[in-house]
């Protein structure tokens, strides 16, 4: 009798999976793609890299980081020439870069110093360079970060001061902990930087943080220019973005021509008196369009790749009870699972287009700032702030959920989901630590409440601080709570938003003496009533989208399940104000377990089929994905053992060490051991 | 004007700290080390090591992974050079192994297969090995885990086929995943493993799992034998464990003497028939006594070398508002931080102490289990599984809040948190997934309620049930809450019992729909009801230690926090069940305020002066952290900026990557820029 083989099993499994799927995936993954257009792109371009052997990943777990980072260069090298063959435009190229999943130096050109530049640079500086630096015919980075000073810019110690005799500007590093850090692309790449430094005019006037435009590298041999310190700084934790040089620099007193300020709306005139911005907080212009520019979206692909490699592995993974068909149980069918993977998938499908839907929003701004309207700087400000806290914290914890679901292969290297956490980690800290940009939430939406308590006239709302008026309306009580209120979405919606302003009024009432989480409690629930809004909104807008109904249904009970989930995760709050206005029903006791049942039979009943459809849909290809667990086919074990056998300590049958090391060892052991029987 | 310097700064402000703390660091660090006598083994044992340039950590963050084998086992041989000329017990050389941050393949040896043969080996075949195996004359893996199944050993699907004709056993792995996959030692290193298989008697009888000493390499050439298929299984997810060489391993019927099975406890006589154990569970034993053997403890040291690290950094890093002395605070006087922090100090100090207490009872298990006593073995598998969820999924989050408050820098591989992170990581998933273990815990649980409640006479409570009195006592109802019941440690001991009685009974109400979270919470609360328990034991306890009066009063503040916080974490569920009788006070609205109040006011005033002393008094060197961040003497920027010098980066000023990359992509670029300018 041949025995029962789990590793054939795997792709019998698969395929039954997506039988079983009731969507039309191709239309859903449309939906995801913002289009059947952006999806062909999407699509040809992966299979253009995945055919070329030189964006191949086999080898990439094996590679030091000089090494990784040798090798992102020739892939950037090698994607230029592939523009030049297969005549990409810039969107092209930039969707192409976006597929990579190395952090290459080239992305902070495109991302951090470009836009910048773009931003605020001199029509004169803009005409010299903006040629150059859209071809990539120089290298450029984005230098804020100091070594003892992060996204505070206000207490950066570079300084930049105005010499009127040669209309230069000296940049200089007054001490170690002034020297610039973290800058990506700067270690071994960029030839030129943006350097954020304090602004000093003649009698030593400070004038804050504003921006400068150095060369750093000689364009002919590309050696760091007299004067500047300039190096990598070295390994990031857990081999993230191995491929970027992150880098140092100190300047001892580099002097730059005055034009070289980045002075389109700030700028110093030739005598040394400073020429006043139309608003104070411009400076902060381009952190801002970094923070916001796709930083929804980017979460959401994020941890659907993690949640696609999760799914398909619980799908073709046994253990555990015997089921109907005499095997071990797909362990996706076991509630304790699926519990954890199908709310990640919503998020993913929350987050891809709630993040399409914010650009709008950062777009008009972007243009707004630049013909120098500030009125929505504020608002949105505070709205970048709170989503980035929600947005990556919870990606964060999600990626991890779906490593951990895996059980131990999890923690292969060959999972692919390892590298993901490590590359996604730093959103956490960088562009203003989470807990610091807390702060920020909870001072603006103070000033909401305070204005909208102090008005004598009507209030206006806006988005982000529309669940303000629940304090202000006369006579309403937050809804009585039945099981049948878990299948409307107003209801979850409308609790999110009386927590928020029940908040709100808490840090009002106890200001000075807050306890020791509402802040960081407040500026969560802020966030999460506004993006509860949205999701609300997307719901109602499902239906004039190319979705046909069957499919705009199933991605309904996903955003309804992130709506419950976040409800459950509100639960202190809802339950410490009074909020959750629950009975417990049949023997149960406790009057929070039908929202539990409700989010449990979406995941379990409702959405475990189309579990399948719903990960396939986002698109990722094999190559993509970079993972054994995740394979399209099923086939999880056999992929796992063929990427074993490239591990370099493989390739010999003895290994080095045993010569040197494991031959002493064991011979000593041996001695010893006959020494004691003797 | 010279600049204000923070990098000088740094040390003024350590050595203030240091100034600043009220308690004895020398007693309180006896106290944590067990006493004087162990302390000072430690920093004798350490002292060793870290003069010693084999155990220099420099280049560590350079190595490729098979660099890090081959300095693994150069440090294993060094290490038992130095037990030969400094006549170390065998105690003292795993203490010396346990100072290594670096998991060693000789660890599984250690840890895994030694006491798993000593425990189960015949007379016969302990006659034979024990004495090399003390030794390290041969050195041995413990093959359980396959590619398919992992601790579910009762679906591992490798086979030991007796064979009466030649009193053999037969191991084979019949399909591509019974490969043993995930052994540690076994890739490269182990001569010899124990190997979990099925064994199977003459007549196809399949008697389950059962435990076989093969030898899987030649002893003169370090060769595979024949039969055998073994390799290394590639790296491990961010980086972890790169110096162990975890294998895979493949048996094409491979023929072992009939001695060699591990048969103290189970064995098969001549002509094939079962011997049968005292205790079906037997088997287990080596599994229950690897994950319980200061598992807590160990959880404690990791998260407090994260701790320490974090608190140092938070302790001389400056930000944001300007304090009395005209500087920028520092970051550990903001609340939102030391409540971070704080509770993590007092998580250490609980688990290090609590995991001592514990390890006496898994001593007394062993011993009952050796002379066939298993009476205590179902209570101790609970205590086991809850206490390894609750202390490896608090101990990673504690890691990972630990690197995030160091902001950026904490994504530095100097910071030394990564590696700590990346290495204590698999404890979630090895041995049992917690969330599998979950459903052990609460099946325990609900016997221990069934028995109570169905139980005619007084019932007998355990330690581990004794919060099930609060069910059956008449007339008890949970305290009424006030500010002052936050002093009184008996108050958050109670309240975390009432919770585990309400959740166990609601579990028992709803067997059969359990809401999605259920089973998990019932494990958690029944676990830190327990570990509640023992924490008041603990505190009741510290008059009779070696610790002062100052000392024991502010350790005991600790250990409150511990409570104050489990007691927050456990909020959804004590409002859910109505057991947290507490009104509003002031103009909060918030019941749940005075016990966050408190908790900020013990980790922000209170203790806050003690957190350098009390991390001081975990006794780590420079050379045990490894980090740049938390070095003694507070020089963090310092430190980070000497550790960058030696990237393999920055030992060229142009990188190899420029001629076959950077150079064609700028003259690429330049020329493009040209054109488009014609």
């Amino acid at each position: 009798m041949s025995p029962h083989d789990p590793s054939k099993q795997n792709a019998v499994d698969m395929n039954r999976a997506r039988e079983a799927t009731s969507i039309d995936v191709a239309s859903v993954r449309d939906f995801i793609h913002g289009g059947a257009a952006l999806w062909r792109r999407h699509q040809k371009t992966v299979q253009t890299l995945e055919n070329d052997p030189l964006f191949d990943k086999s080898r990439r777990p094996f590679l030091t980081r000089k090494e990784q980072y040798i090798r992102g260069q020739a892939m950037t090298r090698r994607l230029l020439e592939l523009q030049d063959i297969h005549q990409w435009s810039a969107e092209d190229l930039s969707v192409a870069f976006a597929y990579l999943d190395d952090g290459l130096p080239i992305g902070l050109h495109n991302i951090a110093f470009e836009p910048i530049f773009r931003l605020q640079a001199s029509p004169e500086l803009s005409a010299k360079y903006s040629v150059l630096i859209a071809n990539k015919g120089i290298h450029g980075c984005y230098l804020q970060t100091e070594l003892a000073h992060g996204s505070n810019v206000g207490r950066l110690e570079t300084t930049a001061t105005y010499l009127p005799d040669t209309r230069e500007f000296d940049i200089h590093s007054p001490t170690l902990t002034s020297t610039k850090w973290w800058i990506g692309a700067l270690g071994k790449t960029a030839t030129h930087g943006v350097v954020q430094a304090k602004l000093i005019l003649p009698g030593g006037k400070d004038m804050g943080p504003h921006l400068f435009f150095v060369q750093l590298r000689d364009l002919d041999t590309h050696k760091v220019l007299p004067g500047l310190t300039i190096g990598d700084i070295g390994p990031k934790a857990l081999g993230g973005f191995a491929a970027t040089d992150n880098g140092f620099a100190r300047f001892d007193h580099v002097r730059i021509p005055k034009g070289n300020m980045l002075s389109k709306f700030a700028g110093v005139t030739d005598s040394g008196e400073y020429v006043t911005p139309p608003h104070a907080k411009l400076s902060y212009g381009g952190m801002l369009y970094i923070r916001s520019g796709r930083m929804v979206t980017t979460a959401g692909w994020a941890i659907g790749r993690a949640v696609t490699i999760a799914v398909r592995y619980a799908t073709v993974r046994r253990q555990g009870e015997i089921g109907r068909d005499k095997l071990e149980r797909q362990v996706i069918t076991y509630p304790s699972l699926n519990v954890r993977l199908v709310p990640i998938v919503a998020r993913a499908y929350v987050f891809i287009e709630l993040g399409r839907f914010l650009q709008r929003g950062f777009d008009s701004l972007a243009k707004g700032l630049s013909s120098g309207d500030m009125s929505q700087l504020a608002e949105m400000h505070m709205m970048t702030s709170g989503l980035k806290i929600l947005v990556t914290t919870s990606s964060i914890q999600d990626i991890e959920t779906a490593r951990r679901s895996m059980g131990g292969h999890g923690y292969s290297g060959f999972s692919g989901v390892g590298k993901l956490y490590a590359d996604y980690l730093p959103a956490a800290t960088y562009e203003g630590e989470n807990f610091v940009l807390d702060g920020q939430v909870i001072r603006a939406a103070l000033k909401s409440f305070r204005n909208i308590t102090a008005s004598s006239t009507p209030p206006k709302f806006s988005p982000t601080s529309a669940y303000l008026r629940l304090l202000v309306e006369k006579d309403v009580l937050p809804p009585e709570l039945s099981p049948a209120s878990w299948r409307n979405v107003t209801i979850p919606i409308l609790l999110l938003e009386w927590r928020a302003a029940l908040l709100v009024h808490e840090a009002a009432q106890t200001i000075g003496q807050p306890d020791s989480t509402l802040t960081h409690r407040v500026s969560r629930a802020v966030t999460e009533a506004f993006v509860a809004g949205q999701v609300g909104q997307m719901i109602a807008a499902l239906g004039s989208t190319a979705l046909k109904p069957h499919e705009a249904e199933v991605v309904s009970k996903i955003y309804l399940l992130y709506l419950l989930t976040t409800v459950e995760s509100a639960l202190v709050d809802l339950l410490s104000y009074g909020l959750f206005r629950a009975v417990p029903s049949g023997k149960s006791r406790d009057p929070t377990r039908e929202l539990r049942v409700a989010i449990g039979a979406l995941c379990s009943e409702t959405l475990l089929p189309e579990v399948i459809g719903l990960t396939d849909s986002f698109g990722f290809s094999d190559w993509e994905l970079d993972s054994a667990l995740g394979v399209f086919d099923g086939r999880a074990y056999e992929a796992m053992w063929k990427r074993a056998q490239d591990e370099p300590l493989n390739q010999t049958e003895v290994t080095e060490a045993y010569a040197e090391s494991i031959k002493p060892i064991l011979l000593r052991g041996q001695r010893l051991a006959s020494k004691s029987k003797l």
